[in-house]
C-alpha cells in the first residue's frame, strides 16, 4: 500500500537520493524548508493529509494531520512529544511514535567512555600543558589521574546507552551500580532504589547521568544530591541538561564537593558564553555532540527505511516510545 | 642475607617510610640528591660497594660498582642501558636488570584508548567549540568523528601495553592487526611481517605505535611509511619519540597524508614550544604523561619490593630486560 510520506528532515542531494531510492512505490513530500536543530521548518499543505512523518514535526500541526498513521522522530530525545496531552492524543488515535535512539546510542556510549578516560588520563590538562617534563606542574598532571580499573561507577538511566557503556567498561573491571526509575531485573548488575541513592552517590568515584528529560527528572541532581558526592568524584552528564540544577552544580564545583564535571548537555543549549559553568576550570563541556558521528544523517534515514519496511508488513516498530 | 641497597629514586617522607618499612633487615643508602626525570643525581661513595640499585643509576658509575648484584630501573624505558656494551658488561658480570613496565603498562594502554576515543569523539574540538548548536561549525564537529566500532587498527609493538590495549578495544569489535619485530605465535590476532607492512599501513584507520627505542626502530616511521597511510587515518605514538621522523610527520600532516597525529612522546622532550608539530592543528600532544597515574611512585616502590622478595628467594625477577 503506497503511503504519503512527509520528510521533515534536512536533505543534501545525496541524502535525498538515498531516501527517494528507499521509498519507491510511496509518495514523498519534501518541503522546501525542513526542520533543523535550530528551528522549525515550513509546513506544506500536504502535511495535513500525509500518512507518515519522518523528522521533527510540530505537535499542533500533527493534531490537524487527520490521515496520520505513524511518526518516526529523527532524534533520540522526544521532549517536544513527551507531554501527557500529546501522548494521550496519539494513543487515542492509535498513532505510534518512534525515536531514533538506535542510531545514536553507540556514539553516546562512546562519548561517555571518552569523557571518563579523558578525565582519568587528564587529557585536557595534558594537551594544554607547556610545562617541561619533570617540573612540578608536569608531575601534577602526570600523576593527577586515577586509573578506571577497580573504581566505582554509578550509571543513572539504563537504556541502550547505559547498557552499551557497561559493555565498553567491562575490561576495566569497575564496580558498576545502576539507578533507573523502573528496574526490570535484567540489568546484570546491582540496582539501587531511590532510598539507596544517597549512599550510592557517596561511595561512587564516577557518576554517569543518562537520565532522560521529564517532569520527574527535572533538577534530579540538585544541591542536596551534589552534597552527597565525595570530593574526589567526577560527574558526567550525557542525558539531558534539565536533569541538573546548574546553579547547584556551579556551587558544588566551586566548593570542591566533587572533583570535576563533564557535560555534553546543558540547559539551555547552547550554554551562554558567559555562563558560570564555563568559568569553572573543573568543568568540561562539549556542545551536545555526543550522539553525532560521520554518517549520522545516512544512519537516520536507514533507520527510518528499516522501520518503514516493518510498518508495511505490520511488524513491531523499532524504538517505539509512544 | 642483608643487602646494601642504593635508592636512586626521589622520595617524599611518606615514600621514604614505605621503602624503609619494606626493606627491614637490609641496609639502605638514600643519597641527598636522587636522580629525577630532569637529570642525574649525586653519587654517594657508598654507591660503589652496594649490592642492589633501585632507580636510574648512571652507566659509568655502575661499571665501578664492584659488588653489584641487581639493578631495578624505576621506569619502563631503558634507553640509557640498552647499548650493546652495557648489555654485554652486565651479562658477563651476571647482573640482571629489570625495568618497571608492569607499573606503567595499564596507564599507557588507558592513555592509548583515551587518545583513540578523544579522536573518534573529536573531544578537543568539541571542548573548545563556542559554535551554537545547529550551526555549520557545530555540525562539522558533531558529525566529524568516526565510531571505532568495526574500524581497522594496526598496533606496532605488542608487549604488555599492546596486549592490554587489545583487551580494552575488544568491545569495539575492531579489526586488529599486529606488527612486532619478533612474532611469538601467541598474539591471538593477525601479525604482519615487515614486507606486509605497506599494505597493512595503507588499509589501517588507526596506527598505534608502541615500538620501543632502539637502533633498529630509529625513525621507523619516516616519509616513506607516512606516504603509505590513507588520508583518513590517525597515527598515535605512545612508545618513544625517536621512532618517528618528526620532520616527515610535519610534512605528512601538512599535506594531509593522514588525518591527525596524537603523540605522547616526542624527540626531544619537552618538545620546544616553537616546534612545527605544535603549529599543526591536526597534531595533539601530551607531554609523556601516558604512564603516569595517582600513586605511581608508591606502585614503583611496591614493584621493587616485590622483586626484592623474589631476589632474596632466588626466584625469577619480574620485568627482567637484561
Amino acid at each position: 500500500m503506497p503511503y504519503k510520506i512527509y520528510i521533515d528532515f534536512p536533505l543534501t542531494p545525496e541524502l535525498k537520493s538515498r531516501i527517494v531510492n528507499g521509498t519507491r512505490g510511496h509518495q514523498l513530500v519534501i518541503p522546501a524548508k525542513p526542520a533543523t536543530v535550530l528551528g522549525l521548518g515550513d509546513i506544506e499543505p500536504e502535511f495535513y493529509d500525509c500518512d507518515i512523518i519522518f523528522g521533527q514535526p510540530q505537535t499542533d500541526a500533527v493534531a490537524k494531520a487527520s490521515s496520520l498513521k505513524w511518526i518516526q522522530v529523527s532524534s533520540s530525545g522526544i521532549t517536544r512529544y513527551d507531554t501527557p496531552d500529546f501522548r494521550e492524543a496519539m494513543t487515542q488515535r492509535g498513532i505510534p511514535i518512534c525515536n531514533s535512539a538506535h542510531v545514536f546510542n553507540e556514539a553516546c556510549a562512546d562519548h561517555a567512555l571518552a569523557f571518563m578516560l579523558a578525565q582519568s588520563r587528564q587529557l585536557p590538562q595534558a594537551l594544554a600543558s607547556q610545562a617541561p617534563n619533570g617540573t612540578e606542574a608536569w608531575q601534577a598532571i602526570r600523576s593527577g589521574g586515577v586509573p578506571l580499573r577497580g573504581q566505582r561507577a554509578l550509571i543513572l538511566g539504563f537504556g541502550a546507552i547505559g547498557r552499551r557503556l557497561a559493555e565498553l567498561l567491562a575490561p576495566f573491571e569497575m564496580q558498576l551500580t545502576v539507578y533507573r526509575r523502573t528496574p526490570r531485573g535484567d540489568e546484570g548488575m546491582p540496582v539501587v532504589s531511590e532510598s539507596e541513592l544517597p549512599a550510592a552517590l557517596a561511595e561512587s568515584d564516577h557518576i554517569v547521568n543518562i537520565l532522560p528529560d521529564s517532569e520527574a527528572t527535572k533538577h534530579f541532581f540538585n544541591a542536596e544530591r551534589f552534597a552527597q558526592l565525595k570530593p574526589s568524584s567526577v560527574f558526567y552528564n550525557i542525558g539531558r541538561g534539565t536533569t541538573v540544577d546548574q546553579d547547584a552544580l556551579v556551587e558544588a564545583l566551586k566548593n570542591q564537593q566533587l572533583r570535576e564535571a563533564w557535560l555534553d548537555v546543558t540547559d539551555p543549549e547552547p550554554l551562554p558564553l558567559d555562563h558560570p559553568l564555563r568559568q569553572q576550570s573543573n568543568c568540561f563541556i562539549t556542545p551536545h555532540t555526543a550522539g553525532g558521528f560521520a554518517g549520522e544523517a545516512e544512519a537516520c534515514i536507514d533507520h527510518f527505511l528499516k522501520n518503514l519496511a516493518r510498518f508495511e508488513k505490520g511488524e513491531t516498530l523499532e524504538n517505539r516510545v509512544i
